[in-house]
């Protein structure tokens, strides 16, 4: 090690990255890219504690074993074992991916292979590599959750993105159990009107399976379909299942 | 009528179009646009003959007498009637809509009330009309269909859409049964990789219903998800099933 290397401080963007699952590929079962080819890296840590979370693992202490430090070329090298030459496009999801920094690192790398990259976050942190990546989803969280929304983090990030140079495609996707959710939605597509808009069914048995689960699901997605098509202030909007959900109920890693 | 109106030859564009059904709001169910709030406009007739076609009403007699003759005006109208002002994007399917000539004065009064226009067909005919809408799906038909793809035409239908001014989305769906299926499907991708590619769940069962319709289909489609994600030859594809299937099985007009 040289001189000036033992004196410079350590380069952030090198931290390693707390990661819970990379696995794939797979299809991404929900959202604008729905049915895509992706692999997924799913990072630990979340600053919300939504009553519903499917990934609860990645905050509630449960999988805290399971979590591991790893360096973007590690999950990179990780992404290839896994997936060889079939894949073109990596999601990012948590947890909340945006309260990693460091991520600038792989989102870079990821880039430089030619993959496409996709990001779910629930829109209250910002992070500059938000901008490099090519799918941005934000879920705000609707009244069911438990939550409350800063929408003034959230204005600022719509903003940012909207106003980035280069090419993404955005949307906002809400899950919706109820009608105060549909509420909440219907307030957020008027706040965001030129933001792509897309509905999704809530999974209420988020771990276990049961027998009717798909067609509970189906059940719940056939209302919000009879919901949406009733609604004047949401003609441009989507509503869509978790595919996933219905193909492998609420297994992980697939 | 005056002199010269009566020597004039009739306006082809003002010929009515044949349709069989006119309905939505409901969601658009499959491809590019999955989810996203639409009415459906279904015309009558087809030149092809798919084994597992689920329109088959359209062209093989059995829903003649529901065949009505109607101006764009009076579709428009009925649009209308049925969705008031809950909606802004009009799927125009059938059978083959690009039969229809006519349908360029339709196109236009949908597009002068602000409506966005989606259409699907196979990519067997030309129509000029097909540079003014918005969503464009063609659709090839794989071997199990027992139909032969006259790759001339599509290659011509495709290089016109994409040289043509203005702005619309495109892409390729194939309806996948089988590996024979698969094998013509990744032909096509290669013939046209700069065109986005859907793979479609076959429904083997399009009419009446049995108890295990969705857990059958849901099983197809987690073996073209599977197949998908094999195969290096199609990175950047999506495998998607029909939600309305899922949701109401084979019944019509939703």
């Amino acid at each position: 090690m040289s001189d000036s290397a033992k004196t410079l401080p350590p380069d952030p963007s090198a931290r390693p990255i707390p990661v819970l699952e990379i696995f794939g590929p797979t299809i991404q079962g929900e959202g604008m890219s729905i049915g895509r080819k992706t692999m997924f890296v799913r990072t630990a840590g979340c600053d919300y504690r939504c009553s519903w979370c499917d990934s609860k693992f990645t905050w509630d202490g449960s999988a805290k074993d399971e979590i591991r430090m790893l360096s973007a070329a590690q999950i990179v090298e990780e992404l290839f074992a896994l997936g060889g030459d079939t894949f073109d496009h990596v999601t990012i999801s948590g947890g909340n991916p945006l309260l990693i920094s460091q991520m600038s690192c792989l989102v870079q790398q990821l880039r430089e292979r030619g993959i496409r990259t996709a990001v779910e976050t629930q829109g209250s942190r910002w992070q500059d590599w938000l901008v490099r990546i090519d799918e941005v989803t934000l879920s705000p969280k609707p009244p069911s959750s438990g939550m409350d929304t800063d929408f003034e983090a959230l204005d600022s990030i719509v903003s940012r993105l909207l106003e980035a140079p280069g090419r993404r495609d955005l949307c906002i996707k809400i899950v919706i159990f109820d009608e105060n959710d549909l509420t909440y939605a219907r307030a957020v597509h008027k706040r965001y009107p030129d933001v792509p808009f897309i509905l999704q069914t809530g999974n209420p048995q988020v771990s276990g399976e049961s027998d009717d689960h798909v067609s509970s699901l189906l059940k719940r997605y056939e209302w919000l379909i009879g919901r949406l098509s009733e609604l004047p202030d949401l003609k441009d909007a989507r509503a869509l299942p978790q595919l996933h959900t219905l193909v492998w109920g609420n297994k992980r890693g697939v």
